[in-house]
């Protein structure tokens, strides 16, 4: 689908938007196109930016001091991502975020998002009901890495992501569950 | 600080609203009294309203399969608190809150918060701010219990809470880190 449709249709489920709004809200993003294996924010980087996925899947990732690789969330298409503490507090990112496969985004930048949300109620209705979704995305991400019952946290995420078992290398939905790949092929088999 | 005052002061800070507005809005909160040891939310509850805390401090906590528990969130005086997944999605409440010292809270209902943001522009942004917040917070604790590095998770705890030392139980403070209190008293002392 179309970027513009893409965005579109996503927004229309919240907010109540004009044609003439919803072009004059899209000009307002950047598209980017990223290949399989690429960067798109690095551990230490200014942040301007939050991502809108119109094709592909995306992670983001931390790696703690022991070399460790945790994946925070899948991000694929209608789902947004950035490093949201480095965006809102211009802080050095913390987290990793990169394309498991070939990518289209749309980049809005915080200013602008900020604009936005100051000219058109609609549009700060929108992101609320957004920054919403993905509070309750991480405090289920870290009650996830609270409760010991692998099954549970395994299902968890077929549920959150059905397409993602054919989608995603195995080695990355172990590191997102924090099991090694053998535990994972038998949760998967059981 | 008299509730009113308090909440008013917290709203400010982010949204214009005018003495008849802010009356307005504070109306539909219902002030609460509970003592030490009392409980807000219990695991499998249905979840109606969040909670603002006027004064005391709450915790948020989730018990696993294997009886470990987990705090999510402590929260004083201005902090916001709920079972946010329960009450935006209807869903049995998978953690609980209770009361570490007598606290004095303001509820408001999640038909009101929706009502209020939809009558004002004003509010909508305050309560897109607040959930931004809240949203960070949760991703600093998910990277928090990624990092095995139990000293920066001390210091960034203690950063987050700078009261909360002398404030709260030793063992209350030694869940939120996921260590012994033996482990605390180190860190605390090193």
């Amino acid at each position: 689908m179309e970027a513009k449709t893409l965005l579109q249709e996503h927004i229309a489920k919240t907010a109540s938007l004009t044609q003439e709004e919803f072009d004059y809200f899209f000009s307002h993003f950047k598209p980017l196109s990223f290949k399989k294996g690429q960067t798109i924010i690095s551990e230490g980087d200014k942040v301007d930016c939050e991502y809108f996925v119109v094709s592909g899947c995306l992670k983001a990732f931390f790696i703690n001091d022991e070399i460790k690789m945790y994946i925070l969330q899948f991000a694929m298409p209608t789902w947004w991502t950035s490093d949201y503490n480095a965006l809102y507090n211009q802080t050095p990112a913390q987290i990793n975020v990169d394309c498991i496969t070939d990518a289209e985004v749309l980049c809005l930048s915080s200013s602008d998002r900020e604009k936005l949300c100051a000219e058109f109620h609609q549009i700060e209705h929108f992101f609320r009901w957004r920054t919403n979704k993905g509070y309750i995305a991480s405090q289920k991400r870290l009650l996830s890495f609270m409760n010991n019952n692998v099954k549970t946290r395994y299902e968890e995420l077929l549920a959150l992501y059905p397409q993602l078992y054919n989608l995603v290398p195995k080695h990355l939905i172990a590191a997102y569950l924090g099991v090694s790949r053998e535990t994972l092929s038998r949760l998967h088999n059981s």
